[in-house]
């Protein structure tokens, strides 16, 4: 009797109730600055820690011929707090990706299948910018704009990783020409022509 | 004598001769991730702390009427390890600032004399921009790209800080046009037309 | 038709409707160590990251001849999350602030207008103290106790950036006197005279 | 009157409403990746930021003739959002820890009464372990697996401190046996033969 | 002449000769708690931020038929100090990798081919464990012990990337058997029968 | 011989030789914000982990009979990167430790002999205070004054710990007395009265 006393008493020696291990993202819950509430540990299953939405290739029948998609805390809750978070990059033949960041994000970019040309711009205005086989794995440090052209013969696949479970895809060119930003202020902090911007107004569906 | 002594070992009873409270920046050693390596606490004096080298007014006479000037851990070594830095910006009637970003730090905008419009723009490409009065404080949260204008009838001048020791001024049409970034890559990349990304690669010194 | 369709896929490409760019603070909901909750990103206005409440100086007419004006989190939800924030500094001719610190957060102070001596000291008990002119720029390490004296002959201004979106002024004689801390305990802690304190818990409003 | 006045504005010019110098953990509140909600700072008093339930020897009849009585912060919420917790270990003569590791975090333990000999394994398999005397001091860097034997003479007493407000004592032991892994994942993933996991499946109360 | 002066004036005006937007590692210079020091940075080039180690299947003929091929900023210097880091996992058919975790790292586990089944254990001792296709995401949250099974008909291929620029593969195997360890250490702190640990330390190299 | 070389390589699969687990600090290489440089991982040994200056007591035979016992990085360097430090705290019958700071850390004090009454101050100036038992823990939160008496009848005995690797015990009568700032400068900015402060000078063996 006492040894089963005694192992009971062990079995739950070193156990806790509430795990802070880890804090599944509970997307209607109040976010603050280091993410979102946690979903009740209780109710944390193993499913919310795998995302199965990358199976498939993106559909690239857009006017790049390339589609990110993307698995930062909002679509996968599981990496809330962690700090980490994914992309998966689909190029077709002659696809791209336009200048962008990743606010606050470094970025992993690793080649799965085909050939990418991919570089990024220091601060300094220098490029850094090389041709990926394969395996080929490239580092765009945090911030810093940067871009990719499936330079290949065939599709490409690529998986980028994120050192935060929360950022955003940045694109120039969205932000300055997908919404309502008056074409003056555009062309003095651009340095574009109107007739430029106007133009790219039209592709990205902005006003003006 | 047991008095005196006793007061003697009280007065350095907390001593310490390493203090770790400040870490001014030593440029010419070694730098890491977390900055510059520090200057021997023992030769630290009050000038490492100060900065006079934003009493006077920035030269405006260039393409933009406007300039800022920087006070990073690199001009300013004793903000080294501190997480906050500065630059005083200078506008001539008219002048402006184009689209850039500070990687990695948010900024904190003051306006001390004149009347200033500025905007930034989220990474859901919604532009937050009003005009700002004398005393008007703006934040720029992280990594969004943003720009100013005087839009007033005299000279402005604001003080900016940023929440980093050492970050950059990254001006979107720099880090495009003032380098050796080919053409062709910047068309698809940005969506402009070769004429005009000609025309900016001349305006900003680069090469094509 | 086809072409249209793959514009319409384009400016969709990137878009996120989850912002995590910003935590714009609502200051009724729950508040976590990293700051407070975020308001809904939806209801975000540009006003958000605008404080007007620095425009005309603060009243001078108390006992230091000096009024500080912060805007915390608290005052700015603005800056919620963002690492920085600020305050305004106004001080009447033989003005001054008594030794402070601000917990958590380094301060970068500069002088507007007028001249201010300011000095702060190290754990190590050195002082660190100079005359500031217009335009400079001084830095207090975190945590520090510093001061400033308004030693012109007109009055100063200043505005001081914080490295935490959320502190506070942490005054020495206000956290010793302006409580029912016992005349026994601050005698023994601060060796300071019974007389002495009760007098100073009378001007800072203390009981004992 | 005048000077009334004057104090009286003096009295409050520092004085705050919000205080954000810490955030006493409210349990039932939605809880985030860095840590539980504050309780409201109205409601805070003294007794939150006190842990009297270490007073007593934990009892140490068990398998392991040692009981860690670990203070989280959901055992004392006073600690959330500081960045540091604590443990009590009592050690029956022949008493031990078997190998665990604290998430996150790294411990600093110190010796208080007996003898108590302590290891720990880095990454690169190397195994650093002494015998401790009363008033010694160890630390286990973040995230390795240590353990500890009393191998003095009397019952051994030891305060563990943690660099993380929310951490827990994860045994390997526990991890592996103590739930419904299965035999044949164990017995590849940990090189054990089935008969001995079976064994240890009984001890920890596990099932296969 | 004068609106060439003020194109070369603008030209300049926002370089920096001393980008802080990373810091490639110099493995030969002093290192620091948050990495290596940095490489000079006029010296960096495209290759610093580019590894190509990663183009070939690691050798999977070896006693778990698995081969992990880390990617940490002691192999990719590019990485130093930027929070990211990569390893690629080769599994043969029936190969597996046994219990380990990540000393201060979550982990992103990508499935590019094959079937694989992972499991992660939390500190409340609770399994966590799912079988993954191509295409499938998995997370183990930092510091818990992690698992992975090629459980389909053909090799395995995998990418992991981790929430840190240096970590390492902490096998509790080799942790416990690759060494000195004793073995009556070795008994009481993982509860296994002293000849399931002399076989351990044959297998793993260990001595006693 | 198939057998062997699959164990061979088996054993160095996970290895490797730059372990980053931990950083020792290396008291005379070049010092940065994050701490000391590493001393040579081949070089550490296990004593580099352990601080045995704490066995004995300190001598309390000084003006305010009690003696603090730091172990910070600069004492112990094992201690360095890792988040965490510690002092031993001896306290003579009526001993006590004046208002105090430890800037950058939080602290956690447990009582291991005697009764002590601690308490500290919030930027709010509220008075958190109250008498520890043996075995009784309270936190001071970080930045914030605080201050300890013995009340009981025999000596006293606490530790506590830091949440960060390096910091100091910053005592404000040390800081305003112990120096050479200048009587008029502490009048206006600590309200004492001249008297006062230069008696305090004379107890601190600062100078005026």
């Amino acid at each position: 009797m006492m040894f089963l006393q005694i192992l009971f008493t062990f079995s739950f020696l070193f156990s806790s109730s509430n795990a802070l291990d880890f804090c599944v993202g509970d997307l209607n819950a109040p976010q603050g600055p280091a993410g979102y509430s946690c979903k009740n540990s209780e109710a944390v299953i193993v499913d919310d820690f795998i995302f199965s939405g990358l199976r498939v290739a993106g559909n690239t029948s857009n006017l790049i011929k390339s589609v990110p998609t993307p698995v930062f805390s909002t679509q996968f809750p599981g990496l809330n707090g962690l700090g980490i978070s994914l992309a998966r990059l689909d190029m077709a033949i002659g696809g791209w990706v336009p200048m962008h960041t990743h606010p606050g994000a470094s970025e992993l970019f690793v080649v799965i299948q085909g050939t990418i040309r991919a570089g990024f711009i220091s601060s300094t205005n220098k490029v850094y910018c090389k041709t990926l086989e394969e395996g080929d794995v490239m580092v765009f440090p945090q911030d810093l704009m940067h871009f990719q052209f499936n330079v290949g013969k065939s599709p490409a696949l690529a998986f980028a990783s994120f050192s935060k479970a929360s950022t955003d895809i940045y694109v120039m060119d969205n932000a300055w020409f997908a919404n309502d930003l008056p074409v003056d202020i555009l062309q003095k902090t651009t340095f574009f022509d109107p007739d430029q911007i106007k133009k790219l107004k039209g592709i990205f569906g902005g006003t003006y």
